[in-house]
């Protein structure tokens, strides 16, 4: 994380050569700024001529563009400027202050973040379009629409199609079920993750077998309250806070509400309406930061409906592990014959992250778990580009 | 729209009984405010510690907020609040400024509108909903991908399937292609207008047949340059705006750059995607303020492929019918043997379109040209409310 960060505030405002940056692809139609420069440095302007002080705020606790708030400079026009050191590659909260107030970039389409609609940037990463649409076949994202008992409100589901789906009208399909960090929503993984790209290009590439991905809501209050030590509605933490320990590293947590939507609503509905291989063999289970948390833990208390964990960006299994997590870990063949691979991801810069995977796949290999698999993101933190590129290391292993 | 108008802003800030105001539904997760008043009388909160002016401005040149900026008073907390005359049902734009700076509100969902993401706010409708979802059969809504020939980029439109589309895989449907107005995109349909909604209520009660709606983005430009009398890219300009009259009333424009798109590029597509019944009769376009232009244009360059035609809030043929539009209406009874509906809808504070649609309809009608149907929004002006039930009425009469 030091070294990244270092880098990115060393030089920011550099003035170079007489290179145009182009418009950020996450800008609104026309907006020419916040725009960007082929090494990523990004160029940012805002209007604000009556401000007395304006500073660019990076979402996250090192997203790519820093850590620090960035001063921008009023110029005669009454536009403030500024342009950062080269960014990390991928997509970045952020926003302005504007003497004190926080406010969105015009030029940048909004994503849900932070629990908020909140600008973003996206800075392209050379030599890697594994993320972007390319010529292949495209699946669809869906939004799907149903009732929650455990609710009793209307959620919003999104699921991505493979590419044949409507073509191959008789075949069946595993499914993954993709949950986004704190502060997100449902938008999370198809808008700032591009999972619908990852997997149309993974898929045509032949690295990943066609698969249904169901992205829901990862927050809900239950109608019934819940018992005191389960509290039924995480509260909307900041998505670049590290997840995971939330209740308690090692702890196997009674069903949270959200538990409750996925098994008894929304797995059902996804079931009846999408041609699946409704068995567990053929479901997973995956999420970042707090998701990550909410699909180990989901994942445990159902291994008779999943077969396949992934945790990107934090959660990796703690605490004794012959004792911790209700004892889960504790004959580890028997897990071994359940869970046919429990994938623990990172960016190299969380490194107290990749720290713990490293420490739990040592531990959960001592006690013959088998289908342990870490990986790590190359010069990235707890941000999107880490757990795109999770999605697609964890989605070429499924189903297979 | 002077009567609706008055009456918001005359009792603004009116203080009333102990009711307690819900958060609107287009509110983020969580966040109090803004917050709506049985009477639809809606109180919105700003933090602003620093800020010297406060303001809400409604987003539109009458969208039910009123028309003027709305002044907030300062709490000690650092709180700016106000609380509005009842608002027109239905969902209005909005943004503060602050000490002249444009504002999106964070306890509010932002909505492509105003060609940037724009705070919102969905006033509910006592006794009306035909636009929420029920306990019934939904279809879907599907982001789908395509390379345009026409302007060498990936485009985004979202296609509503009704809710049997994938139990019978044997059965075809018909088309509705549906534009947003300017200064939104290929959202506005399904987010501020829930046109899915609408057209799942409808089916359901069987007051509108199953079809399938394609809702694309309505601004292209091309890799050719087009001739010069014919701008490939429509400016984007304000949504409150009523539109229709930029090409000029009357004129038959040479096929613009999204025309292509239309024709060239998205309707192969969808055919060979989906389940359509790919001929004329079941083909209709619609759109809303500038889309009622793209609208109109489009399928009367298009005859062969289109046989529906709805202008919501614009665009009713005018000038001299006989010669007009290149002709288009010169023979009354050929038109009406190949158009079998052509619907002009608005609100009823948008005065000059109701009046331009009744000429419109008696001068189409002295002309012999039949299926030409007008429609009047009760209360409500150049707005989403307005087109929602367009849409309702207009999706009504289809196919049938």
């Amino acid at each position: 994380m030091r070294a990244v960060t270092i880098v990115l505030l060393a030089v920011a405002g550099l003035a170079q050569s007489g290179e145009t940056p182009k418009p950020a692809s996450s800008n609104v139609m026309n907006a020419p700024f916040p725009a960007v420069y082929a090494d990523g440095r990004a160029s940012f302007r805002l209007r604000a001529p009556n401000a007395a002080k304006v500073q660019l705020q990076p979402g996250g606790s090192d997203n790519g563009l820093g850590l620090e708030p960035i001063d921008l400079t009023k110029g005669a026009d009454g536009n403030w400027t500024v342009t950062t050191a080269p960014a990390v590659p991928g997509f970045h909260y952020y926003w302005f202050v504007v003497d004190g107030l926080q406010v969105n970039d015009p030029g940048a389409q909004t994503f849900f973040g932070w629990a908020r609609d909140t600008s973003g940037i996206e800075i392209p990463s050379p030599g890697e379009d594994f993320y972007l649409p390319r010529d292949v076949a495209h699946g669809q994202v869906r939004q799907e629409w149903y009732l929650s008992k455990t609710t009793g409100q209307w959620r919003r589901a999104f699921v991505y199609t493979p590419p044949d789906y409507d073509k191959n009208t008789s075949a069946r399909y595993p499914v993954l079920y993709l949950q986004h960090g704190a502060g997100e929503n449902e938008t999370g993984w198809s808008r700032q993750g591009r999972a619908n790209f990852i997997l149309d290009n993974a898929i045509a590439a032949k690295t990943a077998v066609p698969m249904i991905v169901v992205m829901d809501h990862g927050y809900a209050t239950s109608l019934t309250p819940p018992p005191p030590t389960a509290p039924a509605t995480a509260p909307p933490a900041a998505a670049g806070a590290p997840a995971g320990g939330g209740r308690g590293a090692g702890v196997l947590a009674p069903p949270s509400a959200f538990e409750h939507v996925v098994i008894d609503d929304l797995m059902p509905a996804i079931d009846a309406r999408y041609r699946t291989r409704p068995d567990r063999e053929h479901r997973a289970m995956a999420g970042l930061s707090m998701g990550s948390g909410q699909a180990l833990q989901i994942a445990l208390h159902n291994l008779d409906k999943f077969a396949w964990i992934g945790l990107f960006s934090g959660s990796a299994p703690g605490g004794d592990l012959a004792t911790s997590y209700s004892g889960a870990f504790a004959n580890g063949a028997e897990f071994s014959r359940k869970v046919h691979l429990l994938f623990m991801g990172a960016g190299s810069a969380e490194t107290r992250v990749t720290a713990a995977n490293d420490t739990a796949r040592a531990g959960l290999g001592a006690r013959g778990v088998k289908n342990v698999v870490t990986f790590t993101s190359a010069a990235t933190s707890h941000e999107w580009q880490t757990w795109r590129r999770c999605l697609k290391e964890f989605a070429g292993k499924l189903f297979r």
